[in-house]
């Protein structure tokens, strides 16, 4: 029950807000001092490697993954959040938040 | 004037939004015979990798890019959002949104 | 002693033979079968990306890694050798070793 | 003629020389100032992302690339030589050509 309305929040929160919560979980715990543009892009390589690794033997796979194990999908979505994480960070320290603004640009035109 | 109203609807937009816009923006232009996971993922190591050329020979940088043009600003911010899109797109492809509660799994806690 | 030895030998060795050395060793354990061209591919960013991780949280580093523990400096070894051994093997399954002649339209120009 | 001559130099080069002649081709050049370790890995991490987008909308491909065009397979050759060449230049940078002693590790036992 818990965690169904944890992923409703999950989905339905802002690029803003996502920002906003990283932003206070970082000063939380105190590691804004190691949160300089090229440690955070570094850090973002490094997750990409970790989602590229899960792909890396299987060959072309299906949309939805049909017959992966639940504990591979769940790792999968793991990266995938760390990935997200890392790209907003980055985003903050170094626009603002307006920095996907050009996403507009395409979307919106 | 627009240009700020669009600002604003970019960085308060939520995951799920975007993921669906960026659904009906592929479908659009008939793009989604070419979404599949590893092509989804191999296109945003190549955002991440463009990513990185910007930063490759300015040894470290400092937050919010002083003394950077805007131009390269710009640039940057294109990147950002490019990465953004492919991961969005690669989680709604994988997941239908879902992936992404492990976000919360670990904000929220 | 015997590990000076293998020092030679590993800077020594030509791109053709630490290529056909690869190509033996993937055959002695059977490994052909996962080496297509996008799995070596996947497999060279996840390494890549590991190698990221080691200087992820550390600002700029100095040539030669002054100050660094042995065993980060073996870490790191390590990483560099396993993008190298899927460089030339994705080279190799793709080209066979014809691709790096692009090195020489560079450098002996 | 001169072109095969050179295709067989490239392939014959050891590690060590190839990290040499690199040395010497970022000398003559005043490249230097450029060579610090994380500069070079983002370098290749760009070149990482630009041979990724080679493939990233083409699904599974075949070994040897059949029905490539030649144009795209120079281009491929030339990415490959380019993560090669920053991935040398970053070892030498580091280890003076110690690092890549750990392939003989795994290749040599």
């Amino acid at each position: 029950m818990e965690e169904e309305i944890l992923q409703g929040e999950a989905v339905e929160i802002s690029l803003k807000d996502l920002s906003k919560k990283l932003e206070d979980f970082a000063k939380a715990r105190d590691w804004e001092k190691y949160h300089s543009p090229r440690n955070l892009l570094l850090a973002m390589v490094g997750e990409v490697g970790e989602l590229s690794e899960i792909f890396q033997w299987k060959g072309e796979v299906d949309k939805g993954l049909p017959n992966w194990e639940e504990s591979d999908k769940e790792h999968l979505g793991e990266e995938l959040s760390d990935v997200l994480l890392y790209l907003i960070s980055s985003e903050a320290l170094i626009f603002q938040s307006l920095g996907f603004k050009y996403i507009l640009l395409m979307l919106w035109e």
